[in-house]
């Protein structure tokens, strides 16, 4: 069956203190190539069939139920 | 500065519980267009610049660091 993903990503002027967390982790580890690290949310969402009307569905429900609007943001809705 | 993006979703034959309780609310909501979802994770790691060296570098690191390769498989790690 069809699969959608949903990526979901803490809005970015916000702090994101598990990344910040990874980040401080790999630079102890001597990771000088990386400068940061921001973690997320990945769904994927098995469906009947990818229609119009099931790809808007899964968008609001990637708003409403997936993410929380107030810290997050959806990053992209992908019919794979 | 450019960013790779890392996904890490939950081995498909194993049991996800977060991806259960989902599911379960949607069908009590009558979502009945979605047959199942599961939730893993999606890293943004911001590098100093993108070569074939810190490619190899980032996957290591999703293998070893961003995953538990005993429950979970990286699906992609892709510059973006």
């Amino acid at each position: 069956m069809p699969t959608i993903v949903v990526e979901v990503m803490p809005k970015a002027v916000l702090l994101d203190p598990q990344g910040k967390a990874v980040t401080g982790a790999l630079h102890r580890l001597g990771k000088s190539n990386i400068s940061e690290v921001r973690i997320g949310k990945r769904f994927e969402v098995t469906v009947v069939e990818v229609t119009p009307e099931v790809l808007a569905e899964v968008q609001a429900l990637a708003e409403d139920i997936f993410s929380n609007q107030v810290i997050e943001d959806v990053v992209s809705v992908t019919a794979v």
